[in-house]
């Protein structure tokens, strides 16, 4: 249940996930790719040379690496880290501060694939960006050679670890970082690992109430998507000895007020292409969040402002074999109710919100330019 | 398939696992419970504080972590470190640094039950350190609740959640250390989680030869156990400013020559307990690692030297439903061949072999004595 907002089809294209993404995104999209094909290619030649089975186990991270992703984490990153050198440095950014950040990028999408392999699992799925999901593959693996064991628990044996070795990978190009930032990185993966436990826990005891869904949205959405990539990347370059601890925690509080509103208003867009979405670019069935009965903004809205006619129909959300006529009919009573044209205005004025507090932010017109192109991105995106 | 060597009786008595270990191991295990426990406390007070169902996930590591273990990596760490840093300071070590180390000892507990917590799903076992383990317990939750979903998929999702975790937390126990203590760390856990694989890649293939076992015993015994932990604790007291890279990695390759030997006679002690053990000590059936057909020294020792009467007894190994008598058998054979005066002949040779290294090392004479305590308890423990 870990949001990649990426398109699942067989035939997609990976590049389709980056279209309509402004070149601010795209340019440390393609660096942070190089990175990652580095690591990979360096440490799949290694351990083959010691057995090949052993880089199996890298092979199959790669491949989940390299079928798709937007890069947003990483580009948030490195926009704040470009605004906050500006900050303390006169000159332009030298090479060697410019291929840490791009590191921590790196370390970023490593860590969202780790929690993408094992999400997988605790959800079953069968495709994830476009491709056969680690668990599932090898446990068919198994089959295919008529090895011993069960293929379930074998191919989820396989994903845990392969996700257990992306973790590592993503922790190690976090390797030079200073104190302050480490202590961001390590905040955001127990919050990361928090948030899918309560996410899991509250949908098996069915615990499907407003505020639980937002708890664990501010957790998997607006920490960990947007407010902590902002102040890792600011915080890179800010150590303590080039910023003094009551500024360095203005600046992570101002980029909080920024990255909060706009987690929100990734998360609304998210509940909305969820409705009505293209499944092509989406990559999963429109109408599941109705089948799943996820408590969204929209429905919970929808609810309060239905007639009795209307609420008839919404009282089948939640239903798990609801027909792609009987979504049509919740969707329309969506609109109706203004639900869908709410949603729309809160977006808006998240937006204006996120916007005003990046306002206030004293970086350059350059990272200024980018960090808003990206609020606006996540906000309008149609994938 | 993470090798514990802890007892697993339902009654046992957790401080039963550090019975007859010198008190160069109990004293530093002392200090890296409080450590353990201060996390544990800590995180869950936090997590309970924002929502009562965060901090169950913190609840579950903490009783996995708190129900047995020997601390042996933590004490390696702990003797190597207190050898190393005689070598660069004159006084006595100071509290902080002190802290430091049994911070490294207890970020190695914490990995260690990851790992044991992943590796139960894949083994799909139902006890651990005498406790129910955590998928099944959580398995079981979901059923007494009456919750939604199934039983073993919710379970099994908890556990990969709750280990993620513990990778967390033992991560962030490593926070301050110096780059090349961080370049061993990131290492061992890539051998952890690829030594793994290839356990469970090679079981599942039928690939039970014993150059396999070899390489898989290397990875998670000889390196995660003894060799790397001696390393890291070494390099903590060591870093760049302090010793240059020729003199450094001449030390860590002396560490290396003492662990090394030791850890193969650690897994050889194993290899004759799965035989011949007392389960109470153990927590695993004897005869299961026959049952499985565990590629073993004795073993292999036996198979080439039976007559063919003999040879048509140890046929049966790899047998999933041998009967008591029939290991009985089995080890009446390996007797009978040498095979077993053969182990203790080897696992002589190795503490000699690595006892011959440590004698090499420059460290002072308290740390000399611990190492060679440990080297002791290690090649002939009897649990």
């Amino acid at each position: 249940m870990v949001d990649d907002g990426v398109g699942g089809g067989r035939d997609r294209d990976p590049a389709d996930d980056r279209r309509q993404a402004p070149h601010q995104l795209t340019d440390i999209a393609a660096q942070v790719d190089d990175r990652l094909l580095r690591v990979l290619n360096e440490q799949s030649a290694r351990w083959a040379a010691v057995d090949p089975r052993l880089s199996e186990a890298v092979d199959e991270l790669a491949r989940m690496v390299t079928s798709g992703g937007k890069r947003l984490r990483a580009a948030f990153c490195y926009w704040a880290w470009h605004g906050a050198r500006g900050l303390v440095a006169d000159g332009p950014a030298d090479s060697a501060a410019s291929a840490r950040v791009i590191d921590l990028g790196a370390a970023f999408e490593f860590l969202q694939v780790f929690a993408l392999i094992h999400d997988d699992i605790m959800d079953n799925s069968a495709t994830r960006r476009g491709s056969t999901t680690i668990h599932v593959a090898n446990g068919r693996r198994l089959e295919a050679n008529g090895w011993l064991g069960e293929a379930r628990r074998y191919g989820e044996g396989v994903a845990i670890l392969v996700g257990d070795l992306g973790h590592v990978y993503a922790d190690q190009l976090t390797g030079g970082v200073h104190r302050r930032t480490r202590t961001i990185w390590d905040e955001l993966r127990i919050e990361l690992n928090l948030g899918q436990y309560l996410d899991m826990r509250a949908a098996a005891a069915g615990e499907l109430d407003y505020a639980t869904a937002r708890q664990v949205a501010t957790f998997k959405t607006a920490l960990y998507t947007i407010v902590r990539p902002l102040q890792l990347g600011a915080s890179l370059a800010l150590p303590a000895e080039r910023m003094a601890d009551d500024e360095y925690r203005w600046l992570l509080d101002r980029l909080d007020r920024f990255g909060r509103p706009l987690g929100r208003a990734f998360q609304l867009r998210d509940d909305a292409l969820g409705l009505i979405g293209d499944e092509a670019h989406l990559g999963k069935p429109v109408g599941d969040d109705l089948r799943e009965g996820k408590p969204t903004e929209i429905v919970s809205y929808a609810v309060s402002h239905a007639d009795a006619a209307q609420r008839s129909v919404l009282d089948r959300i939640g239903t798990r074999d609801l027909s792609v006529d009987a979504v049509t009919d919740i969707v329309a009573v969506l609109y109706d109710t203004g639900a869908m044209a709410n949603n729309e205005a809160e977006i808006e004025h998240l937006l204006a919100e996120a916007t005003g507090a990046l306002d206030e932010l004293p970086f350059d017109a350059e990272s200024m330019k980018a960090l808003g192109s990206l609020a606006t991105y996540v906000a309008e995106r149609d994938r």
